[in-house]
């Protein structure tokens, strides 16, 4: 799609959302919008597009050339960062006339936020995050593609990687092992730390990799994707090192049949409410039912956690397009966690995974 | 430094600021109060610093043993994903009282920040970026001791992809190779893509690396860098490939004086201005004055881009502990850019740079 058609798409959000115009910074949707990578940092980029009418940005004079490349018709209202920006974001108050601003909460800085709310004085403020994430949740054939591949490449790592785990190595070491394995796969991004967590390591859910020697009979568990053109995998396996016990063999069961449970009960019309409780419904109803800390999965695209949440609460249907992880996972404190993740699709009549890598229960090394 | 120890200075930023409480998000100005790397992700997690008495924290469940483990004094205020976080920021309004709440502009979003201002009905909001950029600005022994590894780990890569640079290859392919190189040092973090730009594409200030292949003659641009225990370091090296022309030549060689000025330059009570003006003042006076787009440095640490920021307009005077890039430019549009970046400590006496690398024109391939 080009960044005419999206531009048109995001007008359409903001008529949607009752707002005159939506205002974006650098990010997931302004990537999604322009096509383009701007930095987010101490200078201010903000894209205005009204319901009608020409955009306006708020352009750092270092970009304009970047900007003019993408062929986007809009008022630039430049600035050199030895002038401040105030004077712009007044020339695109100027250019576009809003009363009502939509921006999204989950991006929008204070510093811009602020600098909006001084250029129009007269405009009301609303949150759209939740209209731009519709506008992007239903996946089009070219972001299933690189979403498909970026799923493939991270698969391959991990059999690359897999193959190397010894007892007696640190999370951080298997953790590089898979980065190296990343970097032999034909990725376009940048290599993010792949989480590595060892032993009593693996039940926290967002531990951090260290230098934890792995122990025979531990579990570990990877959780990891790659970024390719911008979209995202991210799948979780937790395999066990040189034997498991009984104890964590049950619980890990558990996990397994959750898991597959929401693969089979996923489809058209079913609401993400539904589908999370169906999961962490039978994680509840185990022995195991203290154990359960997170949802079922989120949304993944140009941001590794987007809409569709696949909580309860969420009473969204799902649609065919849409494109979430289904990771239940149990987390026994001090002793074992287990996640089984995976990248799925819905489909015209259920539910495609995208990640194949096996799920029943390995032992490694 | 100890987090208690780090949660008191940020106390004293608030009370400096004229604020009762900071909030800040998971991010830098958080790594570097708490010692934690929390995810900035759909679920607000927010740490409010009061002047005196408890700090409160609104803190999504499944965060709740990684908040736990770092021994933190503080009012925890958990949520679930099923619950919504309403209720988690209005405890924490009853926790800490505050009539003047302070929010990081460049960090703090429109979500966390709506809903503290839904539970602090009564406050008002002041950025206080500024102030928190001055805390870290000034770099302590531990911090400078990561920085210089991060300095020496980017240059060992740099010197071992530079020998592999031949006509022909492409950008992308140039910055694999500098990502397996990256890959081979001890570093703890994320590995990031690095800026390769060959030929015209080097006279784009922040371009992207694509599938252009090295011709003879070219320039060759790297602007690198490795995060390490969360500090980064950000080097620009400028070379050619089989051979230079004697007017690109006459390009670099004004912007490896302007490189060499602002290193002799540098001391502390220069203020940020003087020394931009310095450097700047020495490319406009060249032949090439047009060629100028960009300021002559950014401080560096927990972010890539943070205070003190070398531009003009920026009267803070240098201070021993002061870290930043110097890294003046010249982009002649079409045809080529040259920027010599180095990473430098302002000591007692004068400046010293950690990056080692030579700036003499090279011609490599």
């Amino acid at each position: 799609m080009t960044p005419a058609l999206r531009l048109n798409r995001l007008r359409g959000v903001a008529s949607r959302a009752g707002v005159d115009a939506i205002a974006i910074i650098p990010g997931s949707t302004f990537l999604y919008v322009t096509g383009a990578q701007f930095h987010l940092m101490e200078r201010p980029t903000v894209l205005i597009v009204p319901v009608e009418g020409r955009p306006a940005i708020v352009l750092p004079d270092l970009e304009f050339q970047s900007w003019q490349a993408l062929g986007i018709d809009a008022e630039i209202c430049r600035w050199k960062d030895e002038e401040g920006f105030a004077d712009a974001f007044a020339a695109a108050a100027r250019a576009v006339s809003a009363r009502r601003l939509g921006v999204e909460g989950f991006a929008m800085r204070y510093a811009e936020f602020s600098a909006l709310e001084t250029a129009f004085p007269a405009a009301t403020f609303a949150n759209v995050q939740q209209h731009t994430n519709a506008m992007r949740a239903i996946k089009e054939a070219d972001e299933l593609g690189r979403l498909r591949e970026a799923v493939h490449y991270a698969e391959a790592a991990f059999n690359q990687t897999l193959a190397q785990v010894r007892v007696g190595m640190t999370e951080l070491e298997v953790q590089r092992r898979m980065m190296q394995a990343f970097l032999e796969q034909p990725v376009v991004g940048p290599i993010g730390a792949p989480l590595v967590l060892a032993g009593l390591n693996s039940a926290l859910p967002h531990g951090h990799s260290g230098d934890y020697a792995i122990q025979q009979g531990d579990a570990l568990l990877f959780d990891f994707g790659v970024t390719h053109h911008g979209y995202s995998s991210d799948i979780t396996r937790t395999v066990f090192v040189g034997g498991v016990a009984d104890e964590d063999r049950a619980l890990y069961d558990v996990v397994l049949a959750a898991n597959a449970l929401g693969r089979d009960t996923a489809r058209p019309g079913l609401t993400a409410h539904a589908l999370d409780d169906a999961v962490r419904g039978h994680l509840e109803a185990s022995p195991y039912a203290d154990f359960v800390v997170h949802k079922t999965g989120h949304g993944l695209g140009l941001d590794v956690h987007e809409a569709p949440q696949i909580m309860r609460g969420n009473h969204t249907p799902l649609a065919p397009g849409h494109y979430f992880t289904i990771e239940p996972g149990l987390y026994r404190p001090g002793r074992v966690g287990v996640r089984i993740e995976d990248d799925v699709l819905i489909t015209d009549k259920g539910c495609e995974s995208f990640s194949t890598l096996p799920r029943e229960l390995l032992v490694v090394g």
